[in-house]
């Protein structure tokens, strides 16, 4: 997505090899419009495919989902970090943040999904696919299906690609990073 | 907002007369085209205000204030409840959560702000207005102004208004409860 990569570019921070920082359009300020147009590039790969809910992690993956989620005319469910006291009837599952270094619970209300719900997965970064398998775990705890995974930036030198590939799954990343030198980045395919 | 009350008749659960569980709509599940209304009513509200930034807080703000922001053309920036390793010079204050009843950092990149800013604070609750009044001092760490705030539900009979008006501010709520008795909600106003 050209939008996207020129955001990046012109608008992102390369901190060294391994770490992008956008937070002036992304994860911390959001560029709205730019926003709503990653959501109706997901819309559009994922339409026909039967997907009855989106499902997303808080915080960063909340504003592509919701413009997608508007678009596909389809509610968003965001995997929570920390439990509300209001919640019922969780599930939970463990998982990990590279760039906070450290674990953490993620849940979910059980009654969010139910066997029949076919869910696309939409995160704001794909590296080494941990939160993906988190969120996985979740939506298999239901006996849902998931049947896609929509990212905004995917680390390519990471393993998190190779890993989902291997599951079986269709990933649709909006812009595919290969490497970061020296404030260049050199874009996959 | 009519629509968003028929939503919390229809799809909240009044746990007790305190709290109310609006998960399957606002706060864990999300309704999308509800929430672009709802962006929709704090556009409408507060256009011609001279606003240039929209301040929320992660993770339920995110999703009414992202609408609101693609309507009116502004930025959303959602304060942060714990640091990311890529944080360069962020304002720091205290906040306090009643629903998970803890402490925590409210963190945000100072560069976000400038002193021209006008802000519009955007949360899906006000209660007793302490979110609230850890976003203004961050605000104010930035030396920025806040010209509005909007709330998606307001829980009228606790203090957040009276606190908030008595500070001069300009408060839109969508949704004003007055109080909340056996599965009964009776609106303010």
């Amino acid at each position: 997505m050209k939008l996207l990569q020129e955001a990046i570019e012109q608008r992102g921070t390369i901190i060294n090899d391994d770490i992008l920082k956008v937070d002036s359009f992304l994860n911390h300020q959001i560029d709205c419009d730019l926003m709503e147009k990653i959501g109706a590039e997901f819309a559009d790969y994922f339409k026909d495919r039967g997907i009855t809910k989106i499902v997303t992690i808080e915080s960063s993956g909340i504003a592509p989902a919701v413009f997608a989620g508007l678009k596909m005319k389809l509610p968003v469910i965001f995997l929570k970090k920390s439990e509300p006291s209001t919640m019922q009837d969780p599930v939970y599952t463990e998982a990990f943040s590279f760039t906070k270094n450290r674990k953490y619970t993620l849940c979910m209300e059980r009654s969010c999904l139910n066997p029949d719900d076919v869910i696309l997965f939409i995160d704001d970064f794909l590296a080494n696919g941990q939160a993906f398998l988190s969120a996985e775990n979740l939506v298999q705890q239901c006996h849902a299906r998931i049947e896609g995974i929509g990212i905004v930036i995917e680390k390519s030198f990471q393993q998190g690609r190779k890993l989902i590939e291997e599951k079986g799954y269709d990933i649709c990343s909006l812009a595919r990073i290969q490497a970061m030198k020296e404030q260049t980045i050199l874009w996959a395919e």
